[in-house]
């Protein structure tokens, strides 16, 4: 085992020998490579959450127990999850997005960074005051702050670095997303679909925070860094070039200047392309009639070449979305085989409830099914134009405004929302956090004012109809075809990132607050019952010798804004106060990291 | 083992078996004789903190593991326990000063208790937002508000059933005890010593809030239910009447009105006498210049008889204090041997630094001396008057107003504060948290306004002398002879509630965060690093065939004030923020409930 001075001759070793690959830029992509670590939100660039230890498995995981606990200072929801690197953990929370550097030796507090932020940035977060975590790379953490600060903290003394504003909250916009450093550029995007925002991605010097590019998801070709030549798109039945304003002609006016396609999901990241690939958010307003056309390119898959930004392919899954389905998912980089063919994949659990196969290196589409039966605003997908084919009756377009549109599956917070997939390249499966929750929508006019709500429909969220009566399930999904492997039935949606290993568990958290290990058939082996509700992500980590577990508490989020937030209204919180509201019977607000491990010998 | 129905019937058995000594008042003495439960904040009414439970022994204790976990849903310091009665458990939070019922089949929220109270009383606490935790007693819970409403709830629905205001925050009143439920009388005090408040005890009629008595600290008998007469007082080696205006005459003018002699400690009763126990704070100011005279009956041991208030007899432990060495900690009712003699004896860590044996029946005197050797304020006490050899050099009252005087151990918060110890019948043996800090003390002269600090002292805190360079010590008492049998140094002061038991394990926490057992040698047995620094109580009950052990974490508290407020000047916290300033490297903001048992089977 690696640790302490040997670690730190590993990793310059790492760093040597895969110079070629990323050009001495960074040590992110080789500090991934050791499984020791956990040093990405999604332990790599590739997105899969899976790891290769093995100490924690089938076999012994019904005797984990929790090996330490610490308290993040913090209530309301926490989303993400601790980085690990070498000795030390990064462990964020939400607003006020503190960081706290963790000695592994005894837990001790090495440093903590607490930022002053204007309160009333939280009127201008829509669901919960989340932060999706840290970044770290070349001795440096990486912090996203809700009010759009990005800052460059000294790994080793949390001293500020450099910070960097992204974005106006006075416009409502904020920050939710963790950044994500990808060869010598920190990324981060933009959050404020329910406020008119104008999503765009940014990349940064990660030395210095000076600007390297920007990418708009909607607008003029050039704003979004597409080559109407040379960026392409999945065109009856192969790919082709996007053409001039592709985004222009598909909104009325100028709604492309207030019109969403925020960028608040996972991101992730292909030395072997130099692309990286993110989802853009829901069209602004809610109300679909507000804004005729595709409203491209929301709800958008995007592969970018990391050094300029330019597009080099483009998906939209949800065209005119008329239910809030953003398209920010995280895209997972894998190589599967698709129906035979052994393919360089991207997949994405859409919360639109499709889940898609795609070639990453081209954007061919090559699967796109329904990983829940539920699902009824769409039929299919058609193979061909790679468009839904929308069920009339589920289309507030069609019903139109003042009408309420009852029965939709999924509701507008998806089949599944940002809580991470994971895949195990020894299974070959993609393990899959989902929400089981059908809705009523009725959509008005409204009018855009900057930095006031421009939602523009009425929700409310309730169970989908099923046997096991439940708002959830853990899925097992087959991408090659398409197909649902197994589906274990939650009382709650499964609002947890996922995280598989090669001891052949699979790890995710519960709304109540359990923590949950099942086999690889869906076996439950093992929970735990955490202090609050579950919405992080579970990660892993060896340090002298063990593997441990480790996944934040803390009810919030959209799922849980009844309870972070304190309302009791149905409708309040886009729907989710009167779906969510039995959680209360089971959980309460709280915030901190529970760390798992074997007995010890 | 007894649950659900069984229980039920046991309980019912219980009451009507024991009937007489409680005149079918209340069934909690009852409750408190069968070990499952954990049905006062002291497990029973002679404060020993003890049970009978021996499932987790010295022998397996370092098999412990956490069982479940819950979230108060608030931050900071979070003193007290759970209680558990049957197959439920009753949990609280500091201000705002939550209540939640579990069932503990599944942990899930059988009801909640969020009372709205003016955050203005958060000025008005001295040294955190702490609650002492709720009682219960005959299918009631009862809650003592941070605002001084006492409320009483329906255990099984959490519906208010009563409340009464017992003080005025806006003169500086606020409350932290948790009720006492004596008989038919549920008892309750006032915090607010450094407010210029004037204590009492009140006694309420449990079924329906009426005040049955009051009886002040400090003014006339009649105020403070004193028979000039009858109650009784250590003079001169022997019990000797009181006299008449006992405390008027030891104060100046009508500073009495304004004295302190708070009551926010744990309260103790015996049904074989009716006397019910408890002690009083420091005489206000905290500048001794103001106030000459004894201040009686500031600092003092009340036994008072339950059913009219009257006090039977009374034991000042500091005399006209100049420290802030409050008499408030609890009394430990305990029938040892003293010197040889076989006593019903009444045992008290004070503030000040000394540990005292009492006669509880008649109030005699037996043993007085120092629980930690760096005590030296006072040389010893006198045992003929019962009053400290105060050593000069350490008297603010002789080097007066304006003065630094350097190095007085133990500092204000004293060699134990309210962190309750615990008695092993099975020992004989006291098992003691304490504080091994010294202080600067400087008074200054300072005017009484209602409402505002009346406290006339700049403090500064720090390790005391020795050679473990620590800032507590957990000890072994002999309280029959006075002397320290063991003494375990700790990082911090150990501002945790004891527990021991039939299983010859002791636990208690620390203000880093762990919990820790050890065996009747002081040996250490096993650790664990809750979420947040523990300033809670342990406490065991046993569930359907399963001990187990919990506590409160939640960093906080006098010492933990730092944390807390966000309090960084080294005087601030009277004094608290400099000495402690360390604990920001090991801990962090938290409330949660941690639950631990031996492995399943």
């Amino acid at each position: 085992m690696l640790s302490g001075k040997n670690f730190k001759r590993w990793q310059q070793c790492a760093i040597l020998m895969s110079a070629p690959a990323f050009a001495f830029a960074s040590d992110i992509e080789a500090l991934t490579k050791n499984p020791q670590n956990w040093a990405m939100q999604a332990g790599g660039m590739a997105n899969q959450r899976y790891s290769e230890l093995k100490q924690i498995n089938k076999d012994n995981a019904k005797t984990l127990q929790v090996a330490w606990t610490f308290s993040t200072g913090v209530l309301r929801g926490h989303e993400g999850g601790p980085l690990v690197v070498g000795d030390t953990m990064y462990v964020h929370s939400p607003f006020p997005n503190h960081v706290y550097a963790l000695n592994l030796e005894d837990q001790s507090i090495k440093w903590k960074y607490e930022p002053k932020q204007d309160p009333s940035v939280i009127a201008v977060m829509c669901c919960d005051t989340v932060s999706r975590g840290v970044a770290y790379s070349n001795g440096k953490i990486f912090l996203q702050q809700a009010d759009t600060t990005l800052v460059a903290l000294d790994a080793k003394t949390g001293k500020e670095l450099w910070k960097v504003v992204t974005g106006n909250p006075k416009a409502g916009e904020t920050t939710t997303n963790a950044p994500h450093v990808f060869k010598d550029k920190v990324i981060t995007g933009v959050s404020g679909g329910e406020f008119g925002v104008r999503g765009r991605i940014t990349a940064y010097d990660m030395n210095t925070g000076k600007e390297v590019w920007k990418a708009f998801s909607t607008g003029p070709d050039a704003d979004m860094r597409i080559n109407p030549a040379t960026t392409m798109t999945w065109t009856d039945g192969k790919m082709a070039p996007v053409g001039k304003d592709s985004s222009l002609k598909t909104w009325k006016g100028d709604q492309w200047k207030i019109g969403g396609g925020t960028t608040w999901g996972w991101y992730s990241y292909d030395s072997a392309t130099n692309l990286m690939y993110y989802g853009t958010g829901n069209p602004s307003t809610w109300n679909p009639r507000q804004r005729p056309g595709d409203n491209k390119w929301s709800m958008t898959i995007f592969a970018r070449d990391l050094d300029t930004g330019e597009a080099k392919w483009v998906y939209q899954m949800t065209p005119h979305d008329e239910w809030d389905y953003d398209g920010v998912n995280e895209m997972i980089l894998a190589d599967i085989k698709v129906k035979g063919q052994n393919r360089k994949a991207l997949v994405h659990f859409d919360r639109n409830g499709f889940g898609y196969t795609l070639d990453r290196v081209t954007g061919a589409l090559l699967v796109a099914e329904k990983f829940d039966p539920v699902v009824n605003w769409a039929s299919s997908i058609d193979m061909k134009s790679g468009r839904p084919i929308v069920n009339a009756k589920y289309s507030p377009e069609l019903t139109g405004p003042d009408v309420n549109n009852k029965g939709i599956c999924p509701s507008a917070l998806g089949t599944k929302d940002q809580q991470p997939a994971s895949y195990s390249p020894k299974t070959g499966l993609f393990y899959v956090p989902t929400n089981h929750v059908c809705m009523d929508y009725e959509p008005f006019k409204v009018d855009y004012t900057a930095g006031q709500p421009y939602i523009g429909s009425t929700l409310s969220m309730y169970p989908a109809p099923s046997s096991h009566g439940g708002m959830g399930n853990f899925i097992a999904w087959d991408a090659g075809t398409g197909k649902v492997v197994w589906s274990k039935p939650e009382k709650f949606s499964v609002w947890s990132g996922a995280l598989s290993t090669a001891g052949d568990v699979v790890f995710y958290g519960t709304l109540e607050g359990y923590i949950k290990a099942v086999d690889n058939n869906g076996k439950e082996l093992w929970k735990f019952k955490t202090p609050s509700g579950i919405i992080g992500n579970v990660n892993t980590w060896e340090f002298k010798g063990r593997q441990y577990i480790g996944v934040l508490s803390g009810i919030g989020g959209w799922a849980g804004i009844g309870l972070a937030a304190g309302l009791d209204k149905p409708n309040d919180g886009l729907g989710a106060v009167g779906g969510y509201k039995d959680l209360a019977k089971y959980t309460n607000l709280g915030g901190s990291l529970t760390v798992f491990a074997l007995p010890p010998k």
